[in-house]
């Protein structure tokens, strides 16, 4: 095995802030880790992730296509494999300067035949990150079962129609919280790319969505046991693989949460491709979790809006990336969450140079994101426009209805003899020519 | 005005059931209302309703044409328009067989100047809908306030940036409550049609949904107040006429209703074609509401799957009707809800025995849905197909899971060691060739 | 190897028809092959054919799992697999009785190091393939060259930015024309899987059609010079593998055959998920496609209305199989055409007696499609409505306008004065209802 | 009537441009007429159109609601209601400097009760026009008949199922080619908004595309006739209010155009948000366009990409419009065309001001877009990408595949014995941070 961290990456020189006038593809021109925007670091403010799934394991292979991507790891298989990623996979953070990193179970290590001969495997590779962290400056931001790739979920794991399955699922999760606890995790994230069904036709959807609920409240069960505190964070996606995916949206989870009593363990990982599959902006998802007060972490993508899969593309979109940062800047930043970058370079860009470019693609939107944000709070931008829309709601009338001491017969004396009520206007067109304005003035900031 | 109930449409018969090789227009040829299916009448199970909107009001324009519905009713205008709209409703209803019709305010009279104008014209026209409905075998299923059409209302109702239009969305839905009352409603439906917003960039979702749930709180209060007890329902919709609406789905806004407390005071009219749009099948909304104790009432109609926008198209899909049916057998049936024909004829279908030939096609489509949904749960087809793909729920491990007294310590223990978990077949296809066969039988049974 | 034909699906009988009554799951209920339809046997009609790759060669993977398909050829690898899957492929034919099958290259035969070596494992196989075709009654629809999923191909094949990989495709090709003359192939089809961009930022539109053109053009070419002459048929779809595909619909494929002089060497081959997917449905591709004289062949199939991907499931929609089958019988069928079940089995039904179930599912679809086509037809169902709608081209102004016979001189002089037009109703509603009935009298058919 | 041109918008000035810090809502910002982009004033390049139906005549109702626009004009009507948007139409397209304006022919005067009183009318309001625009630097960019609104086009104008309706859609063309002539139009555009189908159920798709095909040729023939030469433009829509338009993209109205041997008679006028609802990006309907030849003049606006119906919002997408200036500049600009705003205000945006307010933010938006544009064609951005991934097109095999000299036997013998084929990656990641600089940038260009 490889001796020096620089075997993978060694004509990469590491990535550093060169300004938005550099034309050199290895340099950041707007993330700059020290520079201080609303008075943090840039590193502090958005806490991006590597997702070692897309950056180390992928082969970029596609439903009607073989892998193209070309990774110097190639030629390892098994264990070897395993552990030449992890070198891979440290070189690849230290020089993309990535606070974090995220992974599934199996990104890591290989399934042996029995889930023992699996967590062996785990086991190995888990102590051999646990040592490379210790001389690296990145953490582990959560980390997941994946509980959808090997056949046996075909019906799903926790809402599997095989009990077997739902206990297989289970000993993962419980693997998963102690590898989580030894590698000091953030957090510990639910994707359900199975609990859902392929059709109504053949499922119990109520059974199902109980044992589900079961399933949850044991993982919280353990993980107090072991005494590990992550924040457990459902990630909604609508469909795909599944044709209907129980965690549809935020609001979808959200319901589910409270009808069976989990809404006060659970914050979302919300990802902004699975935004767009379910009909919503990204914006909106953000929003929605941010004012029930489960905005926990993000994965930071995008998606192809003509598309309908989930392409899980690098985040370049400025207008997104604005928009997704003023949600985070209101929420006070991401707590123990991060921008975790569950992206994956085209089938296309198969070189090991591309999972650099698409990084830095990315780091630089989302710090854009971050500096326009931050300048539209600090001119009230928003806020502004807001407060003068809803200003009937400051006295009068509007403030009895916001503090809800009004009733429909004071209402209906105070409406029944009205000619003309005034409004005025949203000026959308206005408002959206002014964010571009904020956008293109990005390198004055 | 008219003196006779046969004015309007006086070259139509009263519909009769004469059996499927009847090529007679202007009969049933599935839908018997004395037939008993299940042990209850066809008529008894069905419900069916009769929109006022589309079948009195419409008048077949769309986003880029005028009217081209051709009524007998058009040249009067004002009261006297309205007052013939009341005769041609019951002469439509009656001759159709109708149990039920539904209408929103301004449906039935004309708005006024002032509210208190707009009110006694309500007056006038209600108690002419009660003086018909001795005669009529018809009851009022439910009734509710448009809070979508006129200008007030470019930002809302309950969730309005402006106070004075929620103070006239209450006054409306107070007087919409007293209106219920005194036709003996059974329902109370809020479909919040730009209860949403139009962009999320000068919108405060936080205060428009607290404002929103005020609303209801205050609807349920002076409800109890005039000891008026309908069934509150919601009406779903994911966007259209507005980007985002918040009652977006079933879960959507369920999460609402459990945020604010109002669970135990709603449950949900569905719409198939608001189904679709959202992103699921029909099937899917009624059995999450199902599940969740919260099927009140459907909004029977069809969309376009290629059309992004709401079709409303009677509807004729017998799949749909099938498994709708299937919903709502299992439901016990709707309560105090029904089959509301929330559908228009199309454009080109403009002639006044349209809409007795687009009622036909939805009644008979619905028929056939129940005699083929009744046959399959006396087959327990469904029901096998599940039971056999949960055994393994029965006991065991399995059976500790359903009634959550097991733990990830027994579950991992259970799973460690396992070398192979072997699945049964969903064997959807066979599921598919299976319903075929029993629609194709329904003359059979 | 396997000594007879029975080894791989030895405990399922020959399927054989037994009429709707039968709840034999190994018995057509629908489809008599035998039975005369509009003066043809229903095989002769229907043509059916088996896809060699969903059968033999998929499976069940997705983008998010492995395979989950359980085969009796699971054992073999290599050219021991391609031959034990002839010889299942045989086996699986002769008992669905499919007068037809199809194929690309490398679903029969491994690829080697050079495509020497693969032509040599190609020509191992397709002389077994003949030898086998002796002692059955089935017929190559067509065959086809895979030019997708070898990465070589990530930037396509006759439109990729390699010349090397044009090059390649082209010996492909070529050698897949000498297949289809060794085999007796009707028809060699196109589908242009990766024909289009991932992005049109780094993509020469102009350029690549240009080559494809090029392309077109040599495959005739050395058709002619090999004394095959099979129909060619392009089959279009719009996305998916790329982002964007040429072929994206028929209109969009006849105009690239106008532009560049191939539209009189090209039919189509329509599948009906490819319709959806473009926005289309599967009878608006087939009547396009009709009216042009460029109806060729259908890949029998359908999509999952609301998922954005080619889900290529088994058709059993009875609406979809009617129209499809109205459109081919006013085609005078499909020619040297045929109905291929590009379908595949979902992901959960992995066991090899859902192959026989979902073929069985199509089948029957189908011929409950032509029983209803045939009636519509035999009755002028359509032709009545449409004559009547368009009555007013038989005389006057109307045969001027239809015969080309006027001028807007003319025309205007006609209509300067005239005070309104009477139009008839589409009665789109009433039409439905009788699809239904038709439908529902199958039975008596 | 008014006496002087400043009374419908007297609070408003004239819109200067102030450059990128100006935070003048009623200034430009990028938009600076003189200045010169690419050799020519950016007046030049853009040609800047205002339509006449958004911006003086459509009062911002929905399929839900009533109008909420709040015009200057409202209280006029009949004949001095279309006056009166004459004297507003001059003042604001004088004070927003736009070159150009487009009208149909019923946004400018009313209909009458036959033709002849409907053509009077628009004689009127065209002298008017005419006056008009003698001391107003604007021209007339094209007109066009509306043959969707009236309910007589219910069915369809040039493919009605009622001759009469051909008639009298031909009469009004014939009327708008003389008005056309009158006004110096440059261009005469065909939107065929019913010129499809409700449903394939009741339609003659053929005769309709042969009387759609002899629609055209008679207006080309009448043109000539009387010695007017516009550009004749197609403007594609795929749906909406149809179910399926004839003109589905710029492919399929291509395919049509060569079908009817009219291909040399017409180019395309494109609109952003009918290229998206089609499932394209307005880049690729604008470069689909370009290679044939056929790029004409652009409709520019923007969807709501998680919407489907046609938003026609003002454009703002600086993506978009980077990306459509492209291809125009690479097409040589947009000759007799131009861009034309076929874009309305929101609902939400009723007051005259936001008029003004989306113009100037669609005119700053294309101005960005032409500047960056331009500077990527100067720097070769896009060209070198290209020139690279194509590069083995250049000599050898490649070069002979490009010119057309090769043949199969040939390709096969070169393939045949190849290993391996190296790729370059499409580094698409880094393309898109590219663009991103470049966008950021503008300020310094
Ligand atoms: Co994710
Ligand atoms: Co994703
Ligand atoms: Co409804
Ligand atoms: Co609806
Ligand atoms: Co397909
Ligand atoms: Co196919
Ligand atoms: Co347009
Ligand atoms: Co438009």
């Amino acid at each position: 095995m490889a001796e020096t961290r620089t075997t993978y990456f060694s004509n990469i020189p590491e990535i550093a802030y060169e300004g938005p006038q550099s034309s050199n593809p290895y340099a950041f021109k707007y993330y700059n880790p020290e520079e201080k925007v609303g008075g943090k670091t840039m590193e502090e403010q958005l806490r991006f992730s590597v997702a070692y799934w897309h950056t180390l394991t992928q082969d970029a292979s596609d439903p009607f296509g073989a892998g193209t991507a070309q990774r110097p790891w190639d030629h390892y298989s098994g264990m070897d494999l395993a552990k030449a990623r992890v070198e891979a996979a440290f070189e690849f953070i230290d020089k993309i300067k990535a606070p974090f990193f995220c992974f599934h179970d199996i990104d890591i290590a290989p399934e042996g035949d029995t889930l023992r001969e699996t967590n062996q495997n785990l086991d190995t590779i888990v102590a051999m990150i646990k040592d490379y962290m210790k001389s690296s400056d990145t953490k582990l931001l959560w980390n997941t079962a994946n509980m959808f790739t090997h056949p046996r979920f075909v019906s799903g794991a926790g809402t599997s129609s095989n009990a077997d399955v739902f206990a297989h699922a289970a000993a993962k999760v419980k693997k998963g919280l102690e590898t989580g606890k030894e590698l000091g995790a953030e957090n510990y994230v639910f994707w359900g790319g199975r609990e859902g069904y392929e059709s109504l036709l053949n499922t119990d959807m109520k059974l199902e969505l109980d044992n589900l609920a079961s399933f949850y409240h044991m993982a919280i069960d353990y993980s107090k046991e072991i005494g590990f505190n992550p924040q457990f964070l459902i990630e909604p996606k609508p469909k795909e693989p599944t044709t209907h995916q129980y965690d549809f949206d935020v609001a979808t989870a959200t319901s589910f949460l409270y009808q069976y009593g989990l809404q006060d363990h659970f914050k979302f990982n919300i990802e902004a491709n699975h935004a767009t599959l379910a009909g919503h902006t990204f914006e909106h998802e953000l929003r929605t979790a941010r004012i029930s007060g489960m905005l926990g972490s993000v994965d930071a993508n995008q998606g192809d809006p003509l598309l309908g899969w989930d392409t899980d593309e690098f985040p370049t979109d400025l207008y997104s990336a604005v928009l997704a940062m003023y949600e985070i800047l209101k929420n006070d930043g991401l707590g123990r969450g991060g921008l975790n970058f569950d992206a994956k370079i085209r089938r296309g860009s198969f070189k090991p140079e591309d999972l650099f470019y698409s990084h830095i693609a990315g780091m630089d939107s989302f710090a854009v994101g971050l500096k326009v944000a931050q300048k539209m709070i600090d001119d009230r931008f928003f806020e502004s426009i807001v407060d003068k829309r809803y200003e009937t709601f400051n006295d009068g009338i509007g403030k009895k209805i916001r503090e809800g001491t009004t009733s429909f017969a004071e209402l209906e004396a105070y409406a029944l003899d009205q000619k003309q009520i005034d409004h005025a206007s949203g000026h959308l067109e206005r408002i959206k020519a002014g964010i571009n304005q904020y956008i293109l003035s990005v390198n004055f900031l």
